[in-house]
């Protein structure tokens, strides 16, 4: 296995670490919450991801392990990854052309997954229809369609989670050209996990979901009575 | 035809950079969203307007292509320009006074752009009415006044968008002396245009109307049920 | 008359211009909205204030003038001082101690203080009761108590409103010790006016005031019918 | 007694002079409003406290006081310590391993504290239930849980204050290992007070706190009628 410093591994730190500093500074990762990687193998699968506990407004070189596909420490060190590791793992290996996977844990994610769950129970999908912006997300070119966001009941068993997350992407192709059947998908009170062909890419759908979450939520809390003057 | 250097869009570019990295961190043009452009010259009608594609934190010099009135790029360039292209190149073309247009994507204009739509099919206009803060709009003295902002429904089809731009626009004199007769449009769901006299008016409008649609929505979220003391 | 260099004129010109990068960047200036001045003289009364039409994200040094008791520019420039300077200086007359009169177009201002009219014609008061925050303004010491902001409804008459807030104003002793009458009050959806002995009181009045603002429209969007849980 | 100077303490006042101005740029820390401590001496107990009035977003290293366990002033200074000194020391004595307390007072905090009060005297505690960033809090490990935090009715009189809290948390044993039973508490339509082995720990329970105060106030606003489409 090739050392970190070797390849290309050691610019995806740099990137990572920026992104922390960034997004703590927009409120989507505060504390030590979220986590972030990079695929820096895919033959064998391996990626680098963010350390269990690390303030993300200050990430350090140290603060990243290597991880095998089964989400295993694979880089020597004794350093402990994310406990969700093995989701990045799990999204890496559905999504071939997925180069780096962010989570996120923003007010407007957090709201929208946990509102008006009729049992408690959070299931479902979170519709995002009609915004310009949703060209934002990879392959779509109209306003004219509609997104539909799963949400996952949250846990704190990753193997439990990963599976129901295999078993409901089960059928679609992330490999098929044009529109992806699914950029992101949301975990009920918790956040955000998209992912793009490189760190930029799921930057931006972060930035873009983020948007779009506002906007829905937003909505919701305007009247209907109140209504446009129609001409 | 001048080439792009020996001419004054050298600083527009510039400043249209500016302000890509500005909006972005208002949260007006996230992702590759919005799209600037500068009028430099009238006769014939060219101006420079951002590429197509381009995230606006962090355009770069090249990022911009040079279009004659009918959105054709004109500066021997491959660049491809933004897809609006062609409405930046109609408000120029129905607003003789223009020299900068700004399109942004708001959430706040997102947002009442697309409210209580009573059909799905957004028509009409956003009356605002009544603010001081009307008073930034080029050529209103009062805040006792309003300004109805067209809101357009969204589309694709630039060429089909632009003509009911004209359409709607048809027999309004932007050439009159005193307060044009409208200061910008929205798009439903998808965001605002505005223009000015220079890049500094048209920024300064997208300011304005930034506020005031914040106004707007938010005092929709309030009960009406509750009023203040009279004395 | 001692010329702007010679006085303490020429240190405030540089903190107003701070209070307008701070203020725009705050969304509380927007364009060119607002206006601040300084007591630069008490006998007679002058006071430097913002000159007209300039935005305050870039106030530069010559950007202000200097003003008599009746506004009239009295330092031989021909610069054009704010439309609102009238008011600037009947508070300063009002208020013996006032070295420093701010003025703010914020959002939650202006949403306030036009909210819930029921006739269309803004008068009254907005009451703000029972805030731990109330303290930050001068000569306030608990809690338990509250200010009430007069609420003037909306002119371009400045003569007119001058004279209606030196009737509303008359009988307040603002000379005596202790806590004054009144620290502010509101141009319905306009904005802000507060003043303070210095410059650093009267902006962290505006501070405070905005504070306060938000809380109370933001705790009108709750919905009462949701209570804690009471132990 | 040692001098402020040969002590840690040294940097503890750069380390609150930095969480001041993060604070305050943040919205939690406007005017002079805010306290923070750092525990410099556990026997006896004595610790470094912001003093009286000071603007917290520029505290110069000598805004700080070191006080006793009662909350008297013991570094031979004459400067006076925060109003609210006390609440810091009862804290201290209370839970053995806080190394700094911190109290803010932020929008969301004081809304939420001072919501649907039905008889205007507030009591009780504000739960927040099943978010995954709950996991923030010290010693917390799953989202499947909630926090109960504490709300006070607000008072001027902090002996009243600091026995009402030394009641409330008798039989609370913060000794024990784990999670720990409170993190913090709420003074109503005032601010939040929580604490951390060290600086670091509290302002990241700040942090926490507040992304969990804004998802509560915010997740009220949206209407329940609008539900998800289960799937």
């Amino acid at each position: 296995m090739p050392s970190l410093a070797s390849t290309p591994a050691a610019d995806p730190i740099d990137a990572l670490r920026a992104i922390g500093r960034e997004f703590h500074g927009r409120g989507w990762s505060l504390g030590t919450s979220s986590n972030y990687s990079v695929v820096v193998s895919r033959d064998p699968l391996e990626l680098v991801v963010t350390a269990s506990g690390k303030d993300k407004s200050s990430l350090g070189r140290d603060d990243f392990v290597r991880v095998d596909a089964g989400g295993r420490v694979c880089d020597g060190s004794d350093r402990r990854s994310s406990a969700e590791t093995l989701l990045h793992c799990t999204i890496a290996q559905l999504v071939p052309s997925a180069g780096a996977v962010l989570h996120t844990h923003s007010p407007w994610g957090t709201i929208l997954s946990g509102a008006d769950l009729p049992t408690g129970q959070p299931v479902g999908t979170l519709r995002i229809a009609g915004y310009e912006m949703l060209k934002g997300l990879e392959g779509i070119a109209t306003h004219d369609t509609h997104e539909d966001v799963p949400i996952f009941a949250n846990t704190q068993d990753m193997e439990e989670l990963s599976a129901r997350i295999r078993g409901r992407f089960a059928g679609l192709d992330f490999a098929a050209p044009g529109r992806p059947p699914v950029h992101g998908f949301l975990i009920a009170r918790h956040g955000l996990y998209t992912w793009g062909r490189d760190l930029a890419e799921a930057r931006r759908q972060i930035e873009i979901f983020e948007f779009l979450f506002e906007c829905v939520a937003r909505s919701r809390t305007l009247p209907a009575a109140r209504q446009h003057q129609p001409q």
